[in-house]
């Protein structure tokens, strides 16, 4: 086969619009993707983060929200959030599991201080205020803790602190967000588009 | 019992907070809320329409929340949503049943025009760009389907359609929607404060 052939197949291919089955979804593909997908197929990592399993069911990086994402997020026994911030609304629905949600009892402290602590079960539902300091522990010996996240302004900035007596002003900001990082750099015009 | 007894006793209890059995969440009641709070309390509501089941699990009326909000929904057999925009993005995740998302082709068209049909299934997701005009039905014979709906800008603005062939200039304003008319009243100071 003459090399102009191979080049034209080859061109035919990268400019074919790419229809991939929902139940392979590889990183960062977003063009082209159905509009209704397939839950079980979505990819879940733990981006470095031990006993943690994320996806990001739909949101910024993927779709080219702009306003919300959602998340569905698993933690195994003793795993947990960074203690953090976020300049967003926050809203968790536990779907299966305990644990213990941290959070700073005052927003206008210099520091988050020692946290008010509120078990979370399983159904129970809560929200963060803008900016409030807060920690997710999955305290169960045995069971794993799953939760739906909702957050706003996405993709999210989130601040780290060390502990609890941390100055919010010494608070790492982590941007993008370990989940966000791999694909972040894709423009706007790779999005998703199909109507 | 003197008037001044009779009055102190009452001022103490208008005064007291409210602390409230996650279990038993009356309409409107806001302020004093458990932050963490079982989502088999919530009520729900048809508000109106026959085949639905609707529950804000948090949002700008019972939370005060205005970047986001979250909502459980039912549908049962036959029945669907308005044809409708709203200027809000919007990200569905369907628990359980099936059905169809009836989604207007075009944005930038006088009116929405025949749309496009998408199958909606279990563990399936999709999202609603801004003001896209679009339909969920309920096309199973004899199984509900329920469904997880994320919105941004609470509390939503509805603009409804009697068909897909109406101009978007005549489509109808429904605000408040149907599930936050009854409390839409409350002022911010109302919202749920428990940190």
């Amino acid at each position: 086969m003459p090399m102009s052939a191979i080049f034209c197949l080859l061109l035919f291919f990268l400019l074919s619009p790419l229809k991939v089955p929902a139940h392979q979804i590889p990183h960062c593909l977003i063009k082209g993707l159905p509009l209704v997908r397939n839950l079980s197929g979505y990819p879940q990592n733990n981006f470095g983060r031990e006993g943690l399993s994320h996806i990001t069911i739909a949101g910024a990086v993927l779709d080219g929200l702009k306003e919300v994402e959602l998340w569905l997020q698993t933690f195994s026994p003793g795993s947990r959030t960074p203690i953090h911030r976020h300049s967003c609304e926050e809203i968790f629905v536990v779907l299966k599991g305990s644990g213990t949600l941290f959070l700073a009892p005052d927003l206008h402290m210099r520091q988050p201080a020692k946290p008010n602590e509120f078990s979370i079960f399983p159904n129970s539902t809560f929200s963060i205020p803008v900016n409030a300091v807060h920690q997710v522990w999955n305290t169960a010996e045995d069971t794993d803790l799953q939760m739906l996240v909702v957050i706003s302004r996405p993709p999210v900035k989130v601040f780290i602190y060390d502990d609890w007596l941390m100055p919010h002003s010494l608070a790492k900001l982590k941007f993008p967000y370990y989940w966000d990082e791999e694909c972040f750099h894709l423009s706007k015009d790779d999005y998703n588009d199909e109507l």
